[in-house]
């Protein structure tokens, strides 16, 4: 007890529990809550319990959704026959920003035995049957031993249907510089280099 | 629109509102209200209105409170003969962890003609009040030109009164190195030096 009144203590355990927030941050964060309008904190309180009432999951490509289908799976501008896997919901936003246009299928995880995670654990049925509607599979899973793993399980799955498998590029990060590049990094670069023309 | 349902985006924008939450930051914060227990997430939208609707000041010395007084002013095992004058009722918190076991009086912000607060914008008439039965007044401002405004002003107010008055000690931070010390800093502490016994 540091001589807080314990509804502001409650507040501040609570952002303490979001990640990357420390102690320090959260007691900040309750802090701002006092000199917050009462309205703007019952308008985030409210969007906060709706958040948990309201999302579900897309029935087609299990990205986090309002109705049945998610805001992807709905929007007709988008290319339906090039389907991005994804481990996580979140990393739909981040492919969002590239401007990529296809649609999306999360995965839930990425294969890892070792933490007893299978491919019945992992949205995969329901990737084969959208499969066949689609030209192009590109494989955005972490360049991790467990991202592998699924790009390597997938593709093997995939063998005999006639379609385009792809992955994202590995190689120097734009901007970086050749120095502080890690050696794996630059082995991969040189071994899938691209032709000048 | 990243493609996140509108209810997430309004979580979203929430967090970004608080102070050090950027956008990227915010972004994981949502997200990761998904991961969360509905349990949990009601909790916390509960105890950010609670704190709206049950957190006033505290009629004595200006704190936080959720009662009439708050938590220290209530408590008989402090020296209410020692008061500690703050700008914020934040700047309490960072002293009680010193052990301090005095009391505290919230002036409320700092003198500051440039942006026109004035002594009647800060509470001072209740601290003068008070001062009559304590012993000593701590004046615990920040070292900027407001704070030191502040308690020249405070200090003319209370000059013929039979009270002690003092400021915290300016000097080395404890653990810091000669050499990054700034020399403003380091001045006073040769100014204010203590003698060895």
């Amino acid at each position: 007890m540091d001589g807080l009144p314990p509804t502001l203590e409650k507040v501040i355990k609570g952002f303490s529990k979001f990640p990357g927030i420390g102690k320090k941050t959260a007691h900040r964060l309750g802090l701002h809550v006092l000199k917050t309008s009462s309205k703007e904190i019952e308008d985030f309180s409210q969007a906060l319990i709706n958040v948990k009432t309201k999302i579900n999951t897309c029935n087609n490509c299990h990205n986090i959704a309002e109705a049945d289908l998610c805001e992807i799976c709905t929007d007709e501008k988008r290319d339906s026959s090039i389907i991005c896997i994804c481990e996580d919901p979140s990393d739909i936003y981040l492919i969002e920003k590239t401007g990529f246009r296809g649609v999306y299928h999360v995965l839930g995880g990425l294969l890892s035995p070792l933490d007893g995670i299978g491919p019945d654990d992992l949205q995969i049925d329901s990737l084969i049957e959208r499969v066949k509607t689609a030209t192009e599979l590109i494989v955005a899973t972490d360049t991790s031993i467990e991202g592998e793993a699924t790009i390597l399980y997938i593709s093997k799955l995939l063998e005999t249907q006639p379609i385009k498998m792809t992955r994202l590029a590995r190689g120097l990060p734009v901007g970086g510089q050749l120095e502080y590049v890690d050696e794996a990094t630059l082995t991969r670069s040189i071994n899938e280099r691209v032709e000048l023309n």
